[in-house]
């Protein structure tokens, strides 16, 4: 077989796949184990048709797949990899460029560039930030506290209770005393509990993740500024909601950030990995990252994106996001988030309006926080259940105290008709 | 235009880039800020065909290209992202599963367990230690040395001075002191110049960046038991040549590793990126990253990779190892393996009988680091002019204050017709 028959098979793969990924159980029902237990012990001596593989990829693994692709996923943060975002990354392996540096792949670096530029105008952030793609928004949060605590020389790093984990993973790394301020009641960082004593940085987060609620960004903006902290702000989910005017409330005070993360991963339609990470004190950023062995060193007279964060090997990433916003422009990002928000808001409608539920949290962007009225035993069986019938997926959290459902909206093959369904099964069950 | 249309147009593209990558110039030949330059300042406002995206890779990105897939690039480590695992890399973009819990993907964690364990008996390590993915060796070993300091809550780090600059990069970020060992003549840590007074972890390297070689693992390991420090072992490139049984005297020792880096993406046929880090104290490096905030929480009893190390987000990347693991089979990672050792054996030979030039460094593996007889200036300018010449791409080092030219193979398409015109443009210019 040649790689035109090979990839012909694997691109009807995809394409099936795509066209029924909606009729699957959603969250992958087999037990720790399974899959493992049906896979070879050790890789064959001599090599094996590719077509071997995928045949293994429907019987062997399919069964374990949970489909993130599905209209169904409503877990964590919905995201959808789309059509162009998938091929991109069909080139880009095949391209398998590595830019390290800008002469081992200039135009993956320049488009990195290039597509964090207008991402930026498609978001309204100010003008002139430097941009570049990290894995994930765990390393872009390590790279901004990296920069503050090289700036600053200080060793706190201040965030709400309710930001996400990754913020405490990098204080760890970077030994780090992580210091979390109480939310308010609507899952708020409180500016008033402040308390910036030795801050190298606060993390703001723009849609948190258990309530995708908005920390006061001006405030905290306003105590950095006197404290001299850094201001990361986390928008890793909610960050690509701005595309859209109308929900660009949300970016008060984020044009004083001195780092911002949005995750194309998570909504803008981009596949996994795809962190974006903005910052408008780039010089200090690279200042913590910086290093060039000899045999790094070259004759171009130009920045490598490898100063700016902890990975020396770089994948072409920007492609693409680059294929997505070509793809879909401006417009159609907007009526995707638009339809997302939507019915997130059609969802919150339907629960407000029976007494037997209740919404716990301000609905912002496509996230709905709910649960059923009664013990969270009840609620957490509510979950279970569902989640194990296949029909849907999504996941909890915990709010004062209370175990919370979560809807989150996001995947663009969604329907009104996919978000009905799962109601309907909510309600059954 | 549907996907399965734009889908044969990407694969058309893909295989004839393949087919063709050996006639474009190795080292892009543009100019800083020339690509950019050709771009459009802004994302359009409404969606435009894939076909265009495709049209403009060819007309605006491939003269920024530097092509890791030519058979003459001979830079840095050279590598080849395999046909099998370039397809592989569009299931898992089409897939989109982000492994981030077991639930999250079953198929994807199990799957990673796997072919970490194949490809441990592909190399011979020792049975039981486990295996995962992270991006980089970058990571890996920032990983590494996260779970050595909490460990052993100590401050230092040792390697040799001929270590890779990401031991640097991962002991700024967290915040370990650096101590460099001086190398022997033949570029080796010299085990009789270790102090390991609080030494949270000494990085041995197998297959330094600069000439490939060898730390004497066994006495570092001798060391680190007596002063109870991590032994972390860097074989990022030079681990995957342990497929090959004749070259596993370069293993002695490390079956006493703490942890071993190996990137699969360098030497073992997978695209970028794709850094097997093993462990055989998995609940200390475990300890260090654990972190399970409520909406992460499950009723299953298993382990989740993303504990393991930085990033919580996990791409499906065992299935391109997976991929190229079976259509390959042992006896094709061999043979690639055999047969880029056994072109650097003959380049080296021609350099040696050559009384102009001169080998520096004895040659390990698949590297060659040579000179031309006379000044530095010269071999810089032998270097530039070739790269810029595009008929091939080498990169350079300096050992003992001498600048010298680094001859890497690894390129499964790369002939011995290849080796013979990068020596002829060699001796030319």
């Amino acid at each position: 077989m040649t790689f035109r028959d090979d990839g012909a098979a694997a691109l009807e793969w995809a394409a099936r796949y795509l066209e029924t990924v909606g009729d699957y159980p959603v969250l992958a029902q087999v037990e720790p184990g399974e899959i493992r237990s049906r896979l070879p012990a050790s890789a064959p001596e001599m090599g094996e048709p590719f077509a071997d593989v995928l045949r293994d990829v429907d019987e062997i693994l399919l069964p374990g797949i949970t489909h993130w692709q599905s209209p169904r996923f409503f877990a964590y943060f919905a995201t959808s990899a789309s059509e162009p975002g998938i091929l991109a990354e069909l080139l880009a392996a095949t391209l398998n460029s590595v830019a390290f540096l800008w002469r081992t792949s200039p135009a993956s670096t320049e488009l990195e560039a290039v597509t964090l530029d207008w991402t930026a105008q498609l978001l309204g952030l100010p003008s002139g930030w430097h941009g570049h793609i990290e894995d994930t928004a765990s390393t872009s949060t390590l790279a901004a506290l990296a920069a503050a605590r090289e700036v600053t020389g200080r060793n706190v790093v201040v965030c709400s209770e309710h930001a996400h984990s990754s913020v405490d993973k990098a204080a760890r790394l970077l030994g780090l005393e992580l210091r979390k301020v109480p939310a308010d009641p609507e899952f708020r960082l409180r500016a008033d509990e402040l308390d910036l004593t030795d801050a190298a940085a606060v993390v703001a987060t723009v849609g948190t993740t258990s309530t995708a609620s908005v920390d006061p960004v001006p405030a905290i903006a306003d105590a950095c500024a006197a404290a001299g902290a850094w201001r990361h702000v986390d928008a890793a989910y909610a960050g690509s909601a701005w595309v859209c005017p109308e929900l660009r409330w949300s970016q008060a005070g984020v044009e004083r950030a001195d780092s911002l993360v949005v995750n194309a991963h998570k909504w803008l339609f981009t596949p996994m990995d795809c962190s974006l990470l903005w910052s408008s004190r780039p010089d200090d950023l690279r200042r913590a990252f910086s290093l060039v062995p000899e045999y790094l060193q070259t004759s171009d007279d130009v920045d490598s994106l490898s100063e700016y964060g902890p990975a020396l090997g770089r994948r072409f990433r920007s492609l693409k996001l680059w294929a997505v916003l070509r793809c879909y422009g401006r417009a159609g990002l907007q009526a995707r988030i638009r339809e997302a928000v939507r019915l997130a808001e059609l969802f919150e409608g339907w629960v407000r309006d029976d007494p037997d539920w209740e919404v716990c949290a301000p609905r912002h962007f496509s996230l709905v926080c709910f649960r059923r009225n009664g013990p969270d035993a009840a609620n957490e069986a509510i979950v279970e259940r569902v989640n194990r019938s296949g029909e849907l997926f999504l996941s909890h959290t915990r709010l004062d105290g209370r175990y919370v459902l979560r809807l989150a909206l996001g995947n663009e093959r969604t329907t009104e008709d996919d978000v009905r369904r799962a109601w309907a099964a909510l309600k059954e069950v």
